[in-house]
């Protein structure tokens, strides 16, 4: 039975480390568990990345439909063939980061994010969305050190990161699934692992 | 007076030629002249048309947004900032490229391409275009041995392309002018700038 899952979150909201946890535990189980991640999780898409972090300034519009590319492609060569074999595909972040980053940088209204997003991915909706919720200050905490252009800009903006995604939960209850990111890596994982266990149950 | 005159036509139907010497012609009148170039106009765009480039398959809905996010770009960083200088922007290619080239590939609706690029551009039409018409075959042999994997795909291809072009005029016959492109480049050049500076005329 294939599935395909999300992880979202602010930075530093530890997505790698459940992906790889609950990838490991799943694939213990014997399921076939294809990783993917946005920006950058192909050939192409890594290129990609290399534009979105060019150091030129880009407008909101110009990295919208960047990144929309990445997930086009994305979509098409590494998550749908997945699906297609029966896989469980966990990938580190979809399209509502594009919404929930945008939302908070100010520069484009989210509903335009979301319909160039469901046009870019041929309306693939994930079947569930674990949202790793920490506050901006432990966020950041965790990413001391290892930050890029595309993320982190402050607590302010991870604060207003946080604001738009619990906007998109609220408008999807039953895709998203909010975990509380703060506690132990090993309890998060055995929740998430618990939750998509529950979903491959017939 | 800024105007923004965009070119189109085929692969090898002259237009970087038309805008060399209709550049000449303007500059000699003491208007200042900017070229612009899609894909590939800006150095954000240069890196994009390399990723266009790239060699693995890529979908038209991902070709598109990378074309757009060019066009988007070069809009923000190129065009509009010479024409509120009041420069004369002279555009070798622009959104029509993709509508007629992605509509003759058959890959994506022409709606969607132009609806896309509608919001790429923040809604930029050009003051006048022109395309310059050679049959297929005519602007195929010019272009031999300069071929790219973004050009011609054969006398077929160049022949939906033109299909495509001409349904575009169809729609919008006060904005497209169409010039003959297999007379001699000095006698399609008096043609084009005499329009131009019949716009430029009060």
């Amino acid at each position: 039975m294939s599935l395909f899952i999300t992880f979202e979150g602010g930075d530093g909201s530890g997505k790698s480390t459940q992906i790889e946890l609950v990838a490991k535990a799943l694939r213990a189980d014997g399921h076939e568990v294809v990783l993917g991640r946005e920006p950058g999780g192909t050939p192409v898409g890594r290129e990609i990345r290399r534009v979105l972090l060019h150091g030129e300034h880009l407008s909101g519009r110009t990295e919208a439909l960047l990144f929309a590319a990445d997930r086009s492609h994305h979509v098409d060569t590494h998550i749908l063939p997945a699906l297609k074999r029966g896989a469980i595909v966990l990938s580190d972040r979809y399209y509502d980061s594009s919404i929930a980053y945008q939302g908070a940088a100010r520069s484009l209204g989210t509903e335009e994010v979301a319909r160039l997003n469901a046009w870019a991915t041929g309306g693939l909706v994930p079947d569930r969305t674990f949202y790793l919720d920490v506050s901006a200050e432990a966020g950041l905490e965790r990413m001391r050190g290892e930050h890029d252009r595309l993320e982190s800009e402050g607590v302010d903006f991870q604060r207003r990161v946080r604001e738009q995604y619990r906007a998109l939960i609220a408008a999807e209850p039953d895709r998203f699934v909010v975990i509380d990111g703060e506690r132990p890596a090993e309890e998060i994982a055995a929740d998430i692992y618990g939750g998509i266990a529950r979903m491959l149950t017939p």
